[in-house]
């Protein structure tokens, strides 16, 4: 399966309870490579691949300062994916409205 | 990294074009895993691999009736995902409050 719709990259990006743990603290603010491992219990290294992850999905954006590399929230803010949930939503409970109203003609043809 | 919460699954499930398409077209009513691979463009076997994942994570429901299989929309409907997506950028807009009250105010020094 070709990766083409940006969703996919948001999606598997955020697959992930380290990754989704990395965006919220930096919601809070901008922090290094280091800041985030430590909380999250694992290595440089594992933490620099979740990165990768999330910076190539434009929902990080990491900067080399000095000798430390400071990450922060990136371009993508989640608006695709809210934009398809939105529109999921959206047809999945007009399809259950007009099952309502069917269901209310119904009725009101057996009464 | 151990999947433990349910968002994991969830979003694993949607970051696929084709398995959010089955949820699009099972948000219209109920359908069989024929009716939903012909339009995919991918064999029985492709698409009830990924019905197993889209059940496995709760999205989808089949259920054998005579010597078809019927697929309908889950329990999860997203909410999960959704709460957590609303968490987030509850946060990061607060941020973004604070901040822009910080900058009011130092601007408000400054003058």
């Amino acid at each position: 399966m070709v990766q083409c719709h940006p969703v996919d990259k948001t999606l598997a990006a955020l697959a992930d309870p380290t990754r989704r743990g990395v965006l919220e603290r930096l919601g809070q603010g901008v922090a290094s490579v280091s800041e985030l491992a430590a909380p999250a219990g694992i290595s440089l290294t594992g933490m620099k691949k979740h990165l990768r992850v999330l910076e190539d999905a434009g929902l990080v954006r990491t900067e080399k300062v000095g000798r430390t590399r400071q990450c922060s929230l990136g371009p993508q803010r989640l608006e695709d994916l809210q934009a398809w949930m939105d529109s999921y939503r959206e047809q999945v409970e007009n399809r259950f409205d007009r099952l309502e109203e069917l269901l209310e003609r119904t009725k009101g043809d057996a009464s």
